[in-house]
């Protein structure tokens, strides 16, 4: 899956995944309405009206992108009905020919990530039957536990082509707390960063990246340089875009001079830009999924321009 | 709701927190039969074999324990149906008096972080409603994101009394690959403790402890000493006892002098004792539930006689 990611990047000339991180107040009105006549003011409205707010997008993006990432977090919020609207986005998403990357950052001991690998990116069995549960084309994981918490993974990875994206250099301001500690003398982040490596060393496609790929945040310039000189075949998941404060400037050096070796997130930046004062003049709410459109369009264009 | 939970485990004179972590190959053909027969060999009958495997050891066990702590993974990997399992044994449990603990090991950005915990410990606003979701009296995190990733539960921690427990040494083994590594002159283990303890020292209730607790496993037993010395203030989660691999003696050390300190956990080697030859001459399948209750008061009487 990482050589159609790759390759769907390359036909749509974007390197940009849509955050697909639905929250009420970035929902219009008259979607919110809609819901909200059918299933009441209750968690299952709410649901209800993230699917027809994702559909809408992805409705009028989906020819020039390559991949949405849904974060779980926003659906699991709002429990079973949540789950149930998280698993009709991804549906309604891959069967418009999108690259699902699941962001759900789970970490646990191996008989429980085998449970997780099962349901997000594997089959589960009851009995003699098999479902595809999730259907998510790669997940986020957070490594903290070691190679036995990410290994139970591998085996979807290889057998059933997903991929993952192993959290190396978090975005959020706080990430060095931890990450930027110096161990064997160098940064955490590159001390992971070389086990991340060393992880996917056997699972490299044909444009010479691995399915075990790494999370580097677009906020951290220099780190981004640095790791993607030292992970020449991992690919990189970049968050960190425009609404948490990131340039296309600061994460240039997170691509090869080829302008692959990475896809840039933006959520909110794109499904809440019918708000923004930059879209809101051209755009009304009505309009909410023309201006992510158009969002779209202004991102491509500002990230190919220092690719 | 620390407070809460040292109340349970001195009424109970129990340390111990049941996992309910059901596989399809814990439940017995007799429950699989009677949900299958309803909902069919699919993602919901295995949810529901789950919920009536679950009721059926929460009636015979939920007087001599504090706590449970279902493992969310086994839920999820059922999709929306497996979510609403997990909530209803929630649910069930909390109506029998039992301290709840979530598993689910999060660890996210702060604005997903908030989202995350809105559903599990907080409130979800939909419009001028307020849905208590997963009602989950503490939860785990994955702290590797550092403090920005944490705080967004600390309100819910003040404000509604609920806790949280932070990986410091995980149970699997190679944990020690992250968390052994040496950092400013002390194990990463020790430096996360010593932040998990600064995080909660504001939040320390009348017995001694914070509401923001740590998991330590078990299965390390220098570093749980070591821990338990380091980390006066923190209330300690520990799994690993038994199918694990650790025993009473491994973890005394996580125990105060009083027998305070710790709360072990066994999953399998409670939920599923019938298929444990220990029990199985003693319990038919269709006895499961007394099994695990005989599994209970082994487990207790076993700590009992380190503390």
């Amino acid at each position: 899956m990482i050589d159609a990611l790759i390759q769907k990047i390359k036909e749509t000339n974007n390197p940009t995944v849509v955050g697909l991180d639905p929250r009420l107040d970035f929902v219009p009105e008259h979607i919110k309405e809609e819901a909200y006549d059918q299933y009441g003011k209750t968690l299952k409205g709410a649901a209800q009206s993230y699917v027809m707010f994702n559909k809408a997008i992805i409705d009028e993006v989906h020819d020039l992108i390559p991949a949405v990432k849904p974060q779980v977090a926003m659906y699991e919020q709002l429990g079973a009905e949540g789950i149930a609207a998280y698993i009709e986005t991804i549906n309604y998403a891959k069967n418009k020919g999108l690259v699902i990357i699941g962001d759900i950052k789970r970490s646990d001991i191996a008989s429980t990530a085998t449970s997780y690998a099962q349901g997000h990116i594997g089959l589960v069995e009851v009995e003699d039957q098999k479902f595809e549960v999730y259907k998510e084309d790669f997940i986020t994981l957070n490594p903290f536990l070691g190679i036995d918490s990410v290994e139970p993974y591998f085996e979807a990875c290889k057998e059933r082509d997903k991929g993952l994206f192993l959290l190396v250099k978090t975005s959020n301001p706080n990430s060095g707390q931890i990450q930027d500690l110096r161990v064997e003398n160098q940064f955490m982040y590159e001390y992971i960063g070389q086990l991340v490596s060393e992880w996917g060393k056997d699972m490299i496609g044909q444009y010479g990246f691995s399915k075990i790929g790494a999370v580097v945040g677009a906020t951290h310039k220099e780190q981004g340089i640095a790791l993607r000189k030292q992970m020449p075949h991992t690919f990189f998941l970049v968050p960190g875009y425009g609404a948490q404060g990131a340039t296309a400037e600061d994460l240039a050096g997170c691509f090869n001079q080829d302008g692959l070796g990475s896809i840039v997130n933006s959520s909110r930046g794109i499904i809440a830009a019918y708000k923004n004062v930059k879209y809101s003049g051209e755009f009304s709410p009505k309009e909410f999924a023309k201006a992510s459109r158009q969002a779209v369009i202004d991102m491509k264009n500002d990230l190919n321009r220092v690719l």
